[in-house]
């Protein structure tokens, strides 16, 4: 039985239990971050850590650590449960109070983290993966990396129930993200993604493409595009911390570039391997 | 210490834990209900569990006990804790199952349902409530009575920290709902809220005042109205199960008819203490 951290005390997973009146359990009031492990390190862990910290003052949630605490904290963890390959999943949330919507005045956060081994997605990584186009249905906070999660849960549920890896959702025609996603397409060489607003999560493997992008000199858009550029792309592709860089190779059962993988996105998922081997070591 | 109603069983309240992987916990997936007890009997009861059940089904959770077995669950809860005036807090969440968007395929609801003593609360229903105005930021399932109320709860917030009552939410300048009420507009005589749509969730207090409305040759209309009709409203009020029928005296610091409690609303105050007796008994 593996290791959990909670509230600072490193407990047997079986022990891991939260109140009922944990305001994570009934307002979905809390923030998480899921971290890639490769070699038993953390991949771009500094990036998440302060995305955990920009979540947490959106909502006015005090975390209880510092980054490099924390940092600290969750390497011990990743070593109790000797884990290689994985990841690491954490939240805060406002802390157990009697249930009333506004913050409680007086209350600890409530954190928990722990790992779970997960193999690379290699054979989607080669392969690529189906999708289908949902309607965006969630607030207008998705910049927040909130447990407010039941609108993606519903979409990706979609796509499950369709035989699809992943939905793409859309607000007003315009293309948002992937229900635990950011999407991608490309042009003529030229990639292009939903600018970091209030509508998208501005993804940690986003930005490391984004900055792949620049330092090889392809250009790269942030501008939302519409169903149709989708569909009309040269390539799609999508991105997060487990599924990497996931070629997409059809949008509602029709083929994407005939079902083939692109050249751009291949040496997008070349770029994100050496990232990788540079901050973690040698991954297979 | 009180009595927890727990996956069928009835627990000590310091008992009441749940996993870390419960899908509530983790991504609001789960729904509630509250009702309110007067001299410990519930007051429409079998109204609450039927949204309870109809929002189960909209989001694919199979509730474990029919409307029947869990109000004699629900009695007896009530009747374990010596609960009077009080309320009942339920929820049901989708399972505990490893972290993974898409529905489990195979998990067992978790439930669970305690009281709380709480008063009427006499003042605000004599002497009403001031509230703000703030954009709804929501998704657009709010139909669904879900645990994904971070929205709600930032909308309340912002109430707290105007020192008023309750926030009025607005999406492209219509009025929606309260965070945790609905609201109503008076003019002529003649009262009006939101559409039972999916921008709103459709009260149960909501639709109490509907029908006595209909019943006493209230003229009624349910439609959206805009952010000026509200300002200016002969009356203005809000409706909750814990909050009855409680007049909004003041919308950002203006005075709704002078500070006065409209005629209308007092009537429909009357109106629904004589549902309230007539179901429950003599109140105070």
């Amino acid at each position: 039985m593996s290791t959990v951290l909670m509230n600072g005390e490193f407990i047997p997973r079986e022990e891991a239990k939260v109140d009922i009146e944990d305001r994570g359990y009934q307002f979905g009031d809390g923030i998480y971050e899921v971290i890639r492990v490769y070699n038993g390190k953390m991949f771009m862990a500094k990036e998440h850590l302060e995305r955990l910290s920009a979540s947490s003052e959106k909502i006015g949630i005090a975390t209880s650590y510092s980054i490099s605490e924390l940092t600290i904290l969750l390497e011990e963890l990743i070593a109790k449960n000797s884990l290689s390959t994985g990841i690491l999943y954490m939240q805060f949330t406002r802390g157990v109070s009697p249930r009333n919507h506004s913050y409680p005045e007086t209350v600890a956060p409530a954190f928990v983290a722990y790992t779970k081994p997960l193999s690379r997605p290699l054979d989607n990584l080669e392969n690529g993966v189906g999708t289908i186009t949902v309607e965006d249905i969630r607030w207008s906070r998705c910049d927040i990396k909130s447990l407010n999660l039941l609108g993606n849960v519903m979409a990706k549920q979609k796509a499950a129930e369709a035989g699809c890896f992943e939905s793409i959702q859309y607000r007003d025609l315009s293309v948002t993200e992937g229900s635990s996603s950011n999407i991608w397409i490309v042009n003529g060489g030229k990639i292009r993604t939903h600018e970091a607003n209030q509508f998208i999560l501005n993804g940690i493997t986003r930005q490391k493409i984004i900055q792949l992008c620049e330092e090889n000199g392809i250009e790269v858009e942030e501008k939302a595009f519409s169903i149709e550029d989708l569909i009309d792309a040269d390539e799609v592709f999508l991105s997060s911390t487990t599924a990497e860089v996931t070629p997409i190779t059809a949008v509602n059962n029709v083929p994407v570039k005939e079902g083939n993988i692109g050249e751009v996105t291949k040496k997008l998922q070349d770029l994100f391997v050496e990232a990788i081997v540079g901050e973690c070591g040698q991954i297979s």
